[in-house]
């Protein structure tokens, strides 16, 4: 019998093995035979560990929610705090190969959420828990004394967090137009016009 | 011989039968036999106006394109020149039912893009469009003197129109958390705070 932690890992290669499906031939192509096949073990095997595709599907977008909390919170924020924010906030961009993996999964996985009632929860608990992440940083230069004195916060974190997600879109879907400098760039620009 | 008026008729029809079937079932369901049910036509007829998958897909994408940029030349603009920017910019965005059938449409086809090369120069000319229409708006309110004098404008630019893109994600996806009146109120919010 495999020990739990051996279970976990190889659940996560059959979600990673699933993102490479989905992101090089899309999510049509994401069958139990393609996916094995790309994390080279049986069909059989696969369905040991997620008994149906969307039992899978909502674990590998959990994995890309998680993996971008984990690396938020690991970061050691040093530089000043609007610096610390930007960072914080770049971890839900696609300014490297990694980022811009996960949010093509996140993209392909939202948009089949639209016909796929079963992965709407899961959606729901990422949406807030994103949300959850732009109030920190709303509230944080609020906090600390750095936010301009006319600012309505609870429009200022659904107007960052709409940008940054439509950054994301624009990021992933239009590289040559919307380059990683200019995500960059964009994302300063409107954290300092919050500022005094 | 049909008119070619008719003609145009009839692949307008087969598109809105196919964003029907997307939206309700999802892009891998759209197969020439459902799309032809869904029209009340057979495989063969559809065929004759469109003989591959990637060219109904173009043009049913390039039809959602059309509608907005029509409604939007159509608009008799009164009120304030910042009221007739938001009517304007609000044709991209998912306030009222055919609005939001032709958004999830578009985040359909966008996710698509990422692993079907046919539909990139499209997506391409779409997002050209579109930033067209989100510079006139920065553009004007610089012209007619609205505006503040420190704004970037090509940063507004990219900021603008990554923020409606990401207002329509998640009006789209997660009505309930960010309804039609949350759009239009962080949009008018957005619109003021770029006004001296």
């Amino acid at each position: 019998m495999p020990k739990i932690v051996d279970h976990e890992q190889r659940k996560i290669k059959i979600a990673e093995a699933t993102w490479n499906v989905i992101v090089q031939d899309g999510l049509e192509k994401a069958s139990v035979r393609n996916i094995a096949k790309e994390a080279n073990m049986s069909a059989g095997s696969l369905r040991h560990y997620f008994s149906t595709q969307s039992e899978l599907f909502a674990f590998c977008m959990q994995l890309v929610s998680d993996r971008v909390k984990n690396r938020a919170a690991q970061k050691s924020y040093d530089g000043s705090s609007l610096e610390a924010m930007e960072t914080l906030l770049s971890e839900f961009l696609p300014i490297d190969e990694d980022r811009r993996t996960e949010m093509e999964v996140w993209l392909i996985f939202s948009s089949k959420t639209l016909v796929d009632p079963t992965l709407e929860e899961l959606s729901q608990l990422i949406y807030d828990e994103m949300r959850q992440a732009v109030s920190t940083v709303v509230e944080g230069l609020i906090d600390i004394g750095l936010a301009r004195g006319d600012l309505d916060k609870q429009l200022e974190i659904e107007r960052l967090y709409a940008l940054i997600d439509g950054m994301a879109i624009h990021g992933i879907l239009h590289p040559d137009r919307f380059s990683v400098k200019k995500t960059q760039t964009t994302l300063q620009y409107h954290l300092k016009a919050l500022c005094k």
